[in-house]
């Protein structure tokens, strides 16, 4: 009767997206799961992230066999999740472990269960085959829970399908026009490159000697001043995205610039909607309780007031149609975002020829 | 231009759901029904419901043959519905008798009209055939109209299909998980039975000796003494349900016992969404006014912030799919939800056979 | 970042209405476009709408072929159009004049221009081919832009099909049972002609020697004074409507009566939405602020408060179904607009003739 019960997703009779199944998620942020579970809805599928006796993170599926109850918004008790409707109780292999009305006969059910791993402060699900799910595949965000690095961070619900969402992240020349507090035209006018490495997708922004903008700057502590600026975006399948953001003194080493770490994660929900993950973190000025807020508040009012309308309005402006059928004109910033969107292609082609359903 | 205009329901071309037409629905608290004409959505249908000269309630289709205005926003004149929009008036035999339009010709329609009886302080509405309509059918909730009882009441429409909401009601081991407040253990952990008579359901549930919980202890004035219970829930096709509700120091006569006896009435406004009512009387502290707003804000609270959103809920994770399609687990509780399911399957299918379109 | 940033309009993937393309719609209030471009859908279509450097309006698809923003969310530059994502720029023939990107090469790509012209105090958009898009097409409403009349006016999107907008108002008989307060029963009782002249479809209501309502006698200032009364409603495909509303002392000649000339101009946004324009004015006290918001207080809330619901509503209740296939009772009143459904039909069936797709 508390907490987070917002309603579940309206959801078709059977998915009407197809998706990339083995492959790591965002589930959501790790400390954000505490003693109360969560209903959340991955790719179409309701899924309910409780925490066990023993504090490890667990997903299985979040609709109740017995009469469809949201798990998700259940409670806990002897670490095992007590469904919100009849009280059954479930426990993290998926099985029903009680149920509490006369006879206590156990049903024959079992709860699908999702992989998931708690890593770098944050939940990952895989989706797909639980033998396939290989913790070594999810990518390195240890700065995320690196007492060095102090992160703000949000997780939302965002209208429009995820690879847009990461096509955002893919070309960086759009903050000039989107951010116009927050980023200079360094993106815009430095020089760029994009190219693929294995299954992963980069996009690099240089830019020498120039200004960055005055929000920027602010949380440099460099305003006014020129600076070298270095931006790498390293896209991992289906749509996780390292963005690593260096500035210094003109001619600075490198490895002596500034470095701002941000993660953009996006799990879809259903075809029109995305779960969006954020975090940048700083290795100075930690503890600095209204720095943080400044510089989470500026983050913030970029993704969720400047980015996430832009992008649902061109979501809807593509009316449920397929992104190719629409002839999209290719510009050269589009380098990585086409280079990504092929290559998730290719991967979700070769796991529905293996596993043909 | 005044009260309840609520806008209309948002309707398919034809109707999506298969309902049980020659049955009794309750269409409305009968008091709430004055001066003013209102306009409901019953299985699909566009409902006006108006009160003529003399003072009887009456149902006829809720649009207007001219330009599909909704009649039951309208007014009434001499004791004529007139149409909000240009003003014809149609009478209780669903007759355009007035055009107030030069020339006055009455044009030649006929509106659909319902069955409608007054009786126990409900609106009882017909939806079939009318020459089988018999008063004879509505069940006895006598004790609403019943200047012995004073009974605390609430209508709403609910989000859900309304089977989710008669199983919820015949399933009361539900309490002890979705009204904590409001309800002990006994309803789990007491003997229950469940059986049919005719085409009635029934569901009993007895504890003797045990607490019962705060807020009904509050409500009974036996707070912190263990009392005996019984309850006993009655379901009438499609989903008018009785719950006797009693309770007892250890040992008492059962016809002594102090009783609560509630009404919960369900009629489907769409496949997805429901017109709930329901009503709790007892028979000491008439006129105690402050009693009467704790008990009708616990009951309240209990439907609308704690059943609703959990079938609402349960209702999306169903995803459009009929409910024996997606094999439901049955527990040993579910013995009366599931016998109301098939009897009003049977009848369902009963006149279909015997009324093909 | 600022404005008018509405959501752009969910659309299916192909229209799914049939409308006139070849005609004059109106698109907006002159002098409420400036130097913020708008956004707007029209017949299921998206388009921009801004102004370039000569201060000229200009219509153009409101999606940007490269991501699909909505383009009318940019902004200006240089007389430009600028794609609030990335950018690019159109100018007012639709072609892309600037690439801020590296390297700067022009996408060859054309956005679909739209006829736009500014008149009486107008925007008017031609969404058929543009080669047959006549000016002098367009219907006359010089009073809006005359300095000897004030107007007072609004822009609203209404939930219903735009024809049920023009039945209304070719249908006046609604007034004297939708705006009690604002119009008497001389649109009911008073002599009524309908006909057809050309293209056009003509209502007018002649009521000699009767009680205004006291909404419009104070407006007129004729309060507690017999008037004669006369209403004639001018049609123009596709549901572009003139009311002309003249009263005065009882004998008075028609030419000396007092005029309240009003639009009702009526886009289609999609097949359940629409654009509705509306004004009326006056030639006397002019530049009296009071009066003007009392009169517009008192039209607005006619419009939006009671004519929009009633017509939302009845859209509704006409559940998606054609206008025809719910054989529709016609009274004497409905001569009017009969003739323009019609007329609206023929026009669209010769359109589709010459223009098959």
């Amino acid at each position: 009767m508390t907490a987070d019960k917002t309603p579940v997703a309206r959801l078709t009779p059977q998915a009407t997206g197809t998706y990339l199944r083995n492959a790591w998620y965002v589930a959501g942020w790790s400390d954000d799961l505490a003693e109360t579970p969560q209903q959340r809805t991955f790719l179409e599928e309701p899924v309910a992230l409780f925490r066990d006796g023993e504090g490890r993170a667990n997903a299985v599926s979040g609709r109740c066999p017995h009469r469809f109850a949201p798990l998700g918004h259940g409670s806990m008790a002897d670490g095992t999740l007590v469904c919100p409707y009849h009280g059954l109780r479930f426990d993290r292999t998926g099985a029903c472990v009680h149920n509490p009305h006369p006879g206590g006969q156990l049903p024959d059910v079992q709860l699908q269960v999702y992989p998931l791993i708690e890593r770098h402060a944050l939940l990952w699900i895989w989706m797909g085959e639980a033998a396939k799910a290989d913790a070594d595949l999810i990518p390195d965000f240890s700065w995320l829970s690196d007492p060095e690095w102090e992160a703000v961070r949000g997780a939302t619900v965002a209208e429009g399908h995820y690879e847009l969402y990461s096509d955002n992240i893919l070309d960086l020349s759009h903050a000039n026009f989107v951010h116009p507090a927050l980023v200079a035209n360094a993106f815009t006018e430095g020089e760029r490159k994009f190219w693929q490495e294995g299954e992963n997708v980069f996009a690099e922004y240089v830019r020498p000697d120039d200004f960055l903008s005055v929000g920027i700057s602010a949380v440099m502590g460099t305003e006014g001043r020129r600076q070298d600026f270095y931006g790498r975006v390293k896209w991992h399948a289906p749509a996780v995205l390292y963005f690593d953001f260096r500035a210094g003194d003109p001619g600075m080493p490198y490895d002596d610039c500034t470095l701002l770490p941000s993660l953009h994660a996006f799990t879809p929900e259903t075809p029109d909607t995305t779960h969006y993950f954020w975090a940048t973190a700083r290795d100075y000025r930690l503890g600095d309780g209204a720095f943080t807020a400044m510089m989470r508040g500026a983050l913030e009012y970029a993704f969720e007031q400047e980015d996430m309308p832009l992008i649902r309005d061109s979501h809807r402006l593509m009316r449920g149609q397929d992104f190719w059928a629409l002839r999209p004109v290719i510009l050269g910033g589009d380098g990585a975002g086409v280079r990504a969107r092929r290559m998730l292609q290719r991967l979700i082609d070769r796991e529905q020829q293996q596993d043909p359903e």
